[in-house]
């Protein structure tokens, strides 16, 4: 079986024997099958779709390319969670150490930011001394010591994945459902979890807009965790405005510290408990939903989520005096403040063009290797159907540089818009609940 | 404009302008495209399609990434024709004298064979001493001095061109109408034509089996003709079994040198002339295709199309002697004899099959740089219809070897069944003819 076969049969929309998959597949980790042919099936499959024995055999395969954790030893269930990503979604730095803090084991692995979305990792790394680089080995020495660790993905994880991603990001084969979804399940199944949490963002911010495509992508990740025995709950939450008044690292990383020390705005905190609660009953440490709502609540309100970020910034060589002095966060030398141009209601904060304003600033990333400026980035307190007053303030900039605050006020005034009537409800928080037995609207 | 975003546009169906075609195109001819970009976008168009506008557009660059023949020194419209390829299909061969004897111009520009259907450089090249790689200026002088030329593609025309082909070969988008139709028109307008006859095959052995598929091709170069003022004539033509009774190069040359002799199969004179009587209309020599069938059925007979293939041959170095005596082309070693196994009708000669067949047996390549043995291949007399008694001789394998022989037997016996009843009736030799005013079903 040539790999010209192989493109042709998927091309045609056969469904491609296990065979045919692991050749091309393992061919290219290989470097026997070349870019160009890899490009033309990744092409094919964004038109013609996968199977879910498909799906399974392309997410063993990259599962099958690097290592996999496995913590049999600790007692329990081992839970992660994964957001698609969105403007101002610091939820995951929140919810690893409260959900860890009340007896869930969390082996977290990251990505950075690349886009309009910012990444955990990035935001992470404000603290300073923080390594998010452990080798596995440490990753693991510190699940088992500690119940939690936040790394980024290394070089041991699902490489084969990380090659596919470079090769999508450049031809236009990123926004497939199946290989998005076998991407993310690869690198997750590697961590060695039993059950995992996922936030798929809608709305103008997310990286699928779209309702039926963000079911979609829940359903086929739900599938795929069906065949490694892990149980997948999928919740579909709000981004067509960001999430919380921070967008940008050191910036997100303090609004975090604030919900952890049981302040913080409403949406992040409401968000995090949400998610933490799936978590706490998938964990087996809450017998209903319900009652984890009620555990996370306790632990942001008590500070026992706070002393185990305490304790995850220690073992990682952070400094884990920014908790309680977040002014020790990389700050930026300007800040501007933009006021409301007239009276009237907030109609719209656009969550992606806040995002790509927010790259530009700085504070995110066009090309993998590029570096952030971690200081940078905006504070947005006005929320769309707010009502204000002209001359009110709206929102910060944070910048490293005059020049750079003016551009980036001028591109936030054009994020914003008011109006005189309020307008139409926005997306619920969370609107959608989807597990292996169905779509529950909420 | 990034190639990322061209991609992109055309994967979501966009029409791409021609600031981005030309930017992509000419990227890829100046190494600044990588071939994993191209092959995703070809395979974008492959399910998306290219508007007429993109047709040109991309026509235009693949033209213009070589030289352009012209021939305006010549009087009267130069005519070419193509096939898109069938199983004996040697119509070429007589096509090119036979019209060019009637006074009609020809710079015939050909392709060699790949796949299971044959290519007439290589039946040419039967000939001894023939050579087919003129340069284009002897190309030039030989058709203003004798009114004909049949060469190979040089790498002066249309080099992009060869490029795609050879990336679309590996990666599953060889079959791309508007590929196909873009390719095959910027050689043919480089030729420095006037109008063209194309004879798309249709029929288990065609490239395109299907009647839509073939119409669609048809109109696709009609509409790129039609911005270079190529006027194009297109018929549809039966591959469902082979042309003629000869498969295979020298046996192909010698069929053909009988047909210039006014004898031959009566399936190969006749599309020979109907095809003859196209390019005569379209060159102005005949008033109208009766007209021009009439013009050319004498000129088969009278011995004037034999002789300017004397003139052509001598004109490239060839040994005329051959259309005198057939024998001195290459011949096979070894012939054995597929006699009827039982009473009955032929109910099919698979033309598929017997193409294929006749690759493994040294008449074609699988890939372009492989060679052929020029003397091997079947002669078929079996036709789909006829009526034949047991024992009876169906055909002969031409090969080099007693084994290659055997094999090739019982290749050919699977390649023909026979039935107790007569067959549905066989698609029509020409069934459709195609211009710019639209279908007609003849």
């Amino acid at each position: 079986m040539v790999p010209y076969q192989i493109i042709q049969h998927k091309r045609n929309g056969a469904e491609l024997k296990t065979a045919e998959l692991s050749a091309f597949f393992n061919g290219y980790s290989a470097d026997e099958v070349p870019d160009y042919e890899m490009s033309a099936l990744l092409m094919a499959i964004y038109f013609q779709g996968l199977s879910h024995d498909e799906l399974w055999t392309l997410t063993d395969i990259m599962l099958r390319s690097g290592k996999r954790l496995e913590f049999a030893d600790i007692a329990g269930r081992k839970v992660d969670k994964h957001s698609t990503g969105g403007v101002g979604d610091k939820i995951s730095i929140i919810l690893a150490p409260l959900v860890s803090s009340l007896g869930v084991t969390v082996p977290m692995i990251s990505g950075r930011g690349l886009g309009h979305t910012g990444g955990t990792l990035d935001k992470l790394e404000t603290i300073p001394g923080l390594r998010t680089d452990l080798t596995l080995d440490q990753f693991r020495a510190q699940v088992r010591k500690i119940g939690c660790a936040m790394i980024g993905q290394t070089a041991e994880i699902a490489p084969l994945d990380k090659r596919l991603y470079a090769l999508r990001d450049v031809t236009a084969t990123v926004e497939s459902i199946p290989l998005i979804a076998s991407s993310i399940m690869s690198k997750k199944i590697a961590e060695g979890i039993d059950a995992l949490v996922l936030d798929i963002k809608r709305g103008s911010g997310a990286f699928l807009p779209d309702l039926e495509r963000a079911l979609e992508l829940a359903q086929t990740m739900i599938a795929i965790g069906q065949f490694y025995n892990l149980e997948v709950v999928a919740l579909l939450t709000a981004m067509d405005r960001p999430l919380g008044f921070a967008v940008g690292n050191a910036l997100e990383m303090e609004e975090s510290i604030l919900v952890l020390r049981g302040e913080g705005p409403s949406d992040i905190r409401e968000l995090t408990i949400v998610e933490a609660a799936e978590m706490l009953r998938l964990g087996g440490v809450a017998a209903s939903v319900g009652e984890g709502r009620k555990l996370a609540g306790k632990a942001l309100d008590d500070g026992s989520a706070l002393e185990q970020m305490r304790r995850i910034i220690e073992a990682q060589s952070g400094n884990p005096a920014v908790l309680d002095d977040p002014a020790l966060l990389p700050q930026a030398s300007v800040q501007r403040v933009l006021h409301a141009p007239s009276n009237g209601y907030i109609q719209e904060v656009n969550a992606l063009k806040v995002g790509q304003a927010a790259v530009r600033l700085g504070a995110g990333r066009g090309t993998l290797d590029a570096r952030v400026d971690p200081g940078v980035g905006y504070h947005i307190t006005a929320k769309p159907g707010q009502r204000i007053e002209k001359d009110e303030p709206l929102a910060s900039v944070y910048a490293s540089s005059a020049d750079g605050a003016a551009h980036a006020l001028a591109e936030l005034f054009d994020a914003i818009t008011i109006a005189d009537e309020p307008p139409p409800r926005p997306l619920p928080l969370v609107s959608h609940r989807v597990t292996s037995a169905g779509v529950e609207e909420l």
